[in-house]
């Protein structure tokens, strides 16, 4: 295809090489958490971290960095199409922070979080904060030398340069301004909000509701809203997850009988994970330039698809009949809890609580919105580890009136994410939600009737939208770009702003 | 362990990597198998042969030679232990089988192979000899370039050089003369085995028989005999076999609404696989003298576990009320069809048949033995691949008195065997068959009352013997060594006749 850049291919033909890797490693890690059992544990460690160095040794062969800079030239000199391009400039930035950092801070780094994540299993059940303390902290250490490392070689502050990882292209500065705007607009609407929904109070239906129907009603519910199961699964792992790879995309969630809300919409959040996996572009699966875009544009496919679409009305007026027929026995017990009404209730209830991943679309940004700005903090060194728990229990009171003082379990040890060393990745979750906000948005301004298509189980002129607009152009452009070209605009607040009034404090 | 060896300990280290690579890839095989969507395979088939590469590159990677050498070297010199030594040597057979093929030949195999394979896909069930033939032809003109190189580096003759690669130690000639009594006395037995069962019949239970109550039977029928469920799964594949690793074994089986006695004891047979594998040494599982010694001793713990035990009327006695217990409803329709000794009748059928995978244990040996002569005279150049119908007839016709003329569907292209190019491969069923007899045999002289505890569902007195004797050994011995240790003497026919005459001929 480009036999006028020798360098060019040779690139590609090492990525492919690292993405048939990286496919293996997916699928074993996605058996780990689904399939295996537990006595396999230790040997299964053994061979995924060689697998993982194997990995690393070819991601910084020592070759890479002159076949890069060559096939930079070949992209001057005209010799390569725009996604040529593109892919060289995503090895590049790859290839950049893989190589950065000398392998004793890798290691030292590695060595730091699996023991603060190991001690933190069995610590946060205990509420023991003071003997995970110094174990976060020795974490917190050694990400502020990657991060000094990082932010040297990308010319950026030290948190953008960790934040740039997770989501390339994005800065503190900016983030500060949107999360500033929700941080002074979201505890303005709570009361409200709350005030109306004491009128409103839903009906709980009442179990048992068998996992073989639930499992039954999730799988039947994917395949109308487009889940290609010809390259993907739905499986059972203790934390849900989308995992596997572009062409067989395992997703997995967790069932309680007693209650059949949580894990189905559960299955429909990963199920817009996987669709924008199982829609990448397929010429370029096995290349950077072939990826998703970024960890906001990832969230905010499973926020559209979960938030924007599944919990409206619109889709509980297609939804409920299913869910009604799933659970047969429940549903003529008590038909009023299975009507598409007391269903949308039941999914938009909002109650401020301590738990981040057990938070509604409301509460949730102030939950990350707190944790950024701490991490932040520590990361430039202005909080140390040992004020946190200060400092999480005033943003908690502030913004959403609750104390956690003492209550480090569900306060500031909640979250696997800092003792497993993610540091500069929970603003993803918010800025997803924006994203889903704005697409959403600009789908339903071009779309006419997309309501209705919704809510007659037709996903397809929706899918078609974000096929074109998101999951066909995987990394090739910026998010910014892509945003722009999908939406008319870079990332704002004001639609996320006006589909919470819109659905909490105007909607019939 | 070893700090005066520092090159043996240096061998290790290169291949407990390599074992690593090897989980990956049998877990992602078994997934393939067990787990993969349709759609996956294409994607799924370049990350595996990425990987297989990468293992062959560090199988053979030019240092290893040097560092062999200095390994035996500390090993003559004293500086390693028995266990250490016999590494080393197992080492330098990998290695040499690794190594002394030129690219270019081990290239063209593989082409010619797949190809081969692919086509007998298609062309098996359309009856399609002609068509087939050139691409076996194919096959054999490369295994008989192969088996030279192996055969000149090795000092064996060419067949040899193939069966020392899945048997080793084995030779041709002291099969034949294995085989050779079995070709006189089978068809001397089998007129009177036939005539003896006419008048023991026995009843066919009828089903439905729903496929969870056959998996629960399995699983609850596992764990009885032993099977590890720490460290291992039973999951479902169109064809049933024992894959992943000694700490985490992963088994199949298939399973039919129609009839459960197909399943039940291939659930029974890949546990005997399982059981080996899960009680291999384990401060050795990562390197070669860990894992099973030979394809005849892991064939053995199969049919150990199926033929001696487990369609025996001892362990019928035990399985018989679980059985009827798994279907109630069957059992209550038919109570006669779950007794014991039905049961035992309907798991002990003789019936001479074209094809080899539903051979009973009487007449398996002469598929086998038919296969181990055609192959032999086609590596040695003494039969062509268009003789091969012809050949086939005349063996079905003296062993079974079956004639496969124009029956090319059941006759010699029912195997993958020789399309995928496993030559050498074959006698090693007939071979496990024997050693089973003769282990079980030895296992009864020294356990007095097996029969005894077999019926009445204890296995771990059997378990304990074959953990000593075979399981905990891995590659330590050889094959002769380790039998001679377990039963006295090498390998024979004695046993397995004195089996099937018990079985077949004297049983009340």
């Amino acid at each position: 295809m480009t036999p006028e850049a020798p360098h060019y291919q040779k690139l590609a033909a090492h990525h492919r090489r690292l993405s048939h890797l990286g496919h293996v490693e997916a699928i074993v890690s996605w058996d780990e958490a689904a399939m295996m059992p537990e006595g396999g544990g230790p040997s299964r460690a053994e061979a995924v971290a060689t697998l993982r160095v194997l990995a690393h040794e070819l991601a910084t062969d020592p070759s890479l960095g002159e076949l890069l800079a060559r096939a930079e030239e070949e992209g001057e000199r005209g010799a390569l199409g725009p996604w040529e391009r593109a892919n060289v400039r995503e090895s590049r930035r790859l290839w950049v922070r893989e190589t950065c950092l000398p392998a004793a801070l890798v290691e030292a780094s590695s060595r730091a979080e699996s023991r603060s994540e190991q001690a933190w299993r069995k610590l946060r059940g205990q509420n023991d904060w003071e003997s995970f303390r110094p174990l976060l902290a020795e974490v917190v250490d050694r990400k502020r030398e990657v991060a000094r490392c990082l932010a040297e070689r990308l010319g950026l502050g030290p948190y953008d340069a960790l934040l740039d990882g997770y989501e390339p292209g994005a800065r503190a500065r900016a983030i500060d301004s949107l999360f500033g705007d929700l941080r002074a607009y979201l505890p303005s609407v709570l009361p409200a909000i709350l005030e109306r929904q004491k009128s409103r109070a839903p009906l709980e239906p009442e179990g048992p509701f068998p996992v073989a129907q639930q499992r039954a009603l999730g799988l039947a519910v994917m395949a109308k809203v487009g889940f290609d199961f010809n390259h993907g699964r739905l499986d059972v792992s203790h934390h849900p997850f989308c995992g596997g790879v572009p062409r067989d995309v395992r997703i997995t969630t967790r069932y309680d009988e007693k209650d059949f809300v949580k894990a189905f919409m559960g299955v429909l959040h990963e199920t817009g994970h996987a669709r924008y996996e199982q829609n990448l572009p397929g010429a370029w699966l096995d290349q950077p330039v072939g990826r998703a875009r970024s960890m906001s544009v990832h969230e905010s496919q499973s926020l559209l698809q979960e938030m924007q679409v599944s919990r409206s009305r619109d889709f509980m007026t297609f939804a409920a009949p299913l869910i009604a027929q799933a659970f047969p026995e429940a549903a003529a017990r008590m038909p009023q809890a299975f009507t598409a009404e007391n269903l949308h209730r039941l999914y938009t209830r909002v109650r401020p609580g301590y738990i981040r991943v057990d938070a509604d679309e409301v509460t949730y940004p102030c939950h990350v919105i707190l944790r950024f700005e701490i991490e932040q903090a520590l990361v430039e060194n202005k909080l140390q580890v040992r004020d946190i728990p200060e400092a999480w229990d005033a943003a908690m009171t502030a913004l959403l009136g609750l104390r956690t003082e003492g209550n480090y379990t569900n306060g500031c040890m909640q979250d696997v994410h800092w003792p497993a060393g993610l540091i500069g990745y929970f603003p993803t979750y918010t800025l997803g939600a924006l994203t889903a906000a704005q697409l959403f948005a600009a789908a339903r301004r071009e779309l006419s009737g997309l309501g209705g298509s919704i809510a007659g189980g037709d996903f397809e002129p929706l899918g078609q939208w974000l096929r074109d607009r998101v999951w066909s152009q995987g990394s090739q452009l910026s998010t910014d770009e892509l945003l722009v070209r999908a939406t008319g605009r870079t990332l704002g607040t004001e639609d996320f702003k006006r589909h919470l009034e819109s659905r909490y404090l105007s909607e019939a």
